[in-house]
């Protein structure tokens, strides 16, 4: 099971990755995307679902029209681990490609 | 453009809905729809929104793993008409084919 980073390791995990902030109430990263359209909003969430389907590691986000919110945690560590950060790092990556 | 459901036309339409519910706050419909796996929330969601694509309207959602949270309103008519209806007519009979 992945356990939950220390500290140190969640800070350099979020200095790596785009504007991701951190949750006030729960140990969470979270994250607004925004695209031109709803086909380039889904597209991303589609191919960011097959990979949380592979890692099996899924995230919980909200979508309308072109926007996409996005929270990561791993419930089953009761925080931040290093599936999220992957997880983020890869939303990013994505991100770039369906703006 | 799309007109807002008269009350009557509005009644009638949700009869026909399976346990939509009306939002208190706006003019909308809203339902929790829970499948088995992540699999099966998101192939519904795909299959949804090809659907929304071609109708260019487009639903608010929220997903956690199996759940998917879908509120329905017609923003450029300042609520319900029969573009919602028809959605989730279309996520009634897609949410049994994924369930």
């Amino acid at each position: 099971m992945a356990e939950k980073l220390t500290s140190i390791a969640r800070d350099q995990a979020l200095e790596t990755l785009s504007d991701w902030r951190v949750l006030d109430d729960r140990d969470a990263i979270a994250k607004s995307f925004k695209f031109k359209t709803f086909n380039q909003a889904f597209g991303f969430m589609t191919h960011c679902a097959l990979k949380a389907e592979k890692m099996d590691h899924h995230p919980e986000w909200f979508n309308v029209y072109n926007k996409v919110e996005v929270t990561l945690s791993t419930h089953d560590a009761g925080g931040l681990t290093a599936l999220d950060t992957e997880l983020a790092a890869f939303m990013d990556k994505a991100a770039a490609r369906f703006g």
